[in-house]
């Protein structure tokens, strides 16, 4: 049936959604959609006539949540975020809102709608750009909101709690969000890939195979400071110089560990005092480190933690770590992805294997259901920016792999 | 004559003198004496009258000079500074003030004064903390006060010019404290040694060969920030890591230049955006190279910036470099340091030859004159610091040191 499918003009009705959405943004000059904003209002009410327009019975959750519903439970998930980060891209969520819902107005249009109910959702706080907050959306979704999240204020001083009651819904009533167990079939989100694998593999899709773990840690090298002009060398203690030999270690424990696709970051350095003529006494940095293997991730770390040690004992530095946090890996579901490649291949475009090394909904959504996401080439690999970009092409092929996937969906054995 | 010297007494006495002068100070619980402040016209004062009690004639000139003559010209010139940094310790500059006035008081009672004139300068300022200044005070005694400095402001938006006028001088007298240059014999300064080399040598005293001169250069090397999760490690252009190479490549430098005692600094670096999460796309440091062979300083220079490149090229990174400041090596005289080496070795102490790299009013008077500094241990090579310290017994050494070479002081052939 879907050989009538034209992902072209898919993909142009897909541009059109996300840049209607775009235009709703608290500044005029770039894209900002907080999370309980009146510009999340206008984006929530635009979705749910989207929503109504092919055949869903809309209703809002008390987590602030659009969703849509057609057949009967269990139901197929397809959803991911309207909220952005500030100065955001409009690709990073709503590609994700707009492709199911273009999907199953294909599949009504062919009257080809699967035996299975389909939710859409639309969720309210991913990027978490106002409060800090840790996925509450989707954990309601999945029954594992924290109601430690009601306290987290906002840079103005407003509680989560209270920007909640702003928007007209109900704290008490956040636990109604939850689909029950038995009624979530699986949990699919189409995404941008946020990095520059597929545009390399030379691919418009990707099946993501897990969201990566990750170990964040914030490392301090203690020398001792002195004047850049009467220290001979010889009797330094660098800490800047110590901190740079650990930095390029992260570099080769990456590569090293390349089998299991670590990437490892050095993001943030400071030296103190700070001076251009005195000598380092302490330097801090963050390591950022992640996998999809948490076997290979504990020992990537492990790894860094030794030989950075023997680097400063070497040179007589003094050397600590703190863990700032760590998340363990989430996997995609096998059977997931399998149907999702085969969608994909039925297209002519070759599903490349990809992990995903940021975070999403799924991370939440997986303590629900069996997980999956399709990833779509981006220019340059660029998110978080107004520079992000998807082809209409791409994000037509990607409507196209859904509609396949529906299709032909299995629940899991 | 000088058999009689008793440098314990000496040094006791130096330190009840600095202890005097370290009470004067802007702030009750740190040491903060500003060229021109309240303080320091206690402290001109309190100079002013040691001076006197040892029988110098004592006159301030306009750029706000301590004074003190006794004999004909021409003059053998010894002195330092009483101006401080911010949180200063109380050794760097009152010590080379305290210890001619010392050495003269003891010469006196030998009824031991030399034929030549001796002339006693606390200059006024020498750390420039106030106003940014370069050498002011001293460039003006050795007739090269540089106008440009009238219009520096300090932190309160106080000209330097309206400073002085403040302070009761007259600026267009400033060119009256000049010393004709036949009249300037030598200029020796006394001071702490401000790094941790005669406390390796376990010596209490230094013969000054030159003031180092310095590169002072701020790279920037840039690459392409990304997400810390999604790229891959070998599609990455981290501005970091390359730097971190950069960085151990300027320890390298500096060690493969030891015979020219290269000191090279990176006291200085910033990335960014600067988030645990995000690749670092830009990263700025300084680089602070000195040696007291100008030639050596540039093919160290020169080398660091190719290899630096090589690094950027092969990493796929932009590196460019910009001159913050050079200064050129200044020399002693050859003949001071002669007689200064002798005058310590006839105190049974071995003169440690040490180039200092930190400047000094030395820079200034070395136009005028020949020019010479005996170099005193300090604890841990700590300056600029209230755990700054030099022993009685060393400071003892340096008066009695001092007092040898006016002694024996012959004006350079």
């Amino acid at each position: 049936m879907s050989n009538a499918l034209n992902p072209a003009d898919l993909g142009r009705r897909a541009e059109a959604m996300l840049d209607e959405l775009a235009a709703i943004s608290a500044e005029p000059d770039r894209l900002v959609r907080l999370t309980m904003s009146p510009e999340h209002r206008r984006a929530a009410d635009l979705v749910g006539q989207w929503m109504r327009e092919v055949g869903l019975e809309v209703f809002e959750d008390h987590i602030c949540n659009v969703r849509g519903r057609i057949g009967k439970p269990p139901y197929l998930v397809l959803g991911s975020h309207i909220d952005t980060v500030i100065d955001a891209g409009r690709y990073d969520g709503p590609l994700g809102v707009v492709a199911p819902i273009l999907a199953l107005d294909t599949l009504r249009r062919m009257n080809a709608l699967p035996p299975i109910g389909i939710e859409v959702i639309a969720f309210s706080d991913e990027e978490g750009s106002r409060f800090h907050s840790t996925l509450p959306s989707s954990a309601a979704v999945a029954g594992h909101f924290d109601p430690k999240h009601f306290d987290l204020k906002d840079a103005q001083g407003i509680s989560f709690v209270d920007a909640l009651r702003a928007y007209g819904k109900d704290p008490s009533k956040i636990h109604e969000a939850a689909i029950p167990r038995r009624q979530a079939a699986a949990f699919v989100e189409i995404h941008i890939e946020q990095g520059p694998v597929l545009e390399a593999e030379n691919q418009p899709l990707g099946v993501v195979t897990a969201i990566v773990g990750q170990t964040r840690l914030q490392a301090s090298v203690t020398g001792e400071a002195g004047h850049a002009g009467t220290v001979p060398m010889k009797l330094r203690r660098d800490a800047l110089a110590g901190a740079a030999e650990m930095a390029l270690l992260v570099e080769k424990i990456a590569h090293e560990f390349a089998g299991d696709a670590v990437v490892a970051t050095v993001g943030k350095i400071e030296a103190q005092p700070g001076a251009a003529n005195i000598i380092p006494g302490v330097v801090r940095f963050t390591l950022d480190l992640r996998t999809a293997s948490d076997a290979a991730r504990n020992a990537a770390v492990e790894r860094f933690e030794r030989e950075a040690k023997a680097i400063a004992d070497r040179r007589g530095l003094g050397f600590s770590v703190d863990p700032i946090h760590e998340i363990a890996t989430t996997p995609c579901d096998p059977g997931i992805q399998e149907q999702l490649a085969r969608a994909v291949g039925s297209l002519g475009a070759v599903p490349i294997p990809i992990a995903s090394g940021a975070g999403h909904d799924g991370l939440m959504m997986a303590k629900l259901c069996p997980f999956g996401m399709l990833f779509v080439r981006c220019k340059g690999g660029v998110s978080h920016n107004p520079a992000e970009y998807a082809s209409p092409e791409d994000m037509g092929i990607a409507i196209a792999a859904l509609i396949k996937f529906i299709e032909e969906f299995r629940t899991a054995s």
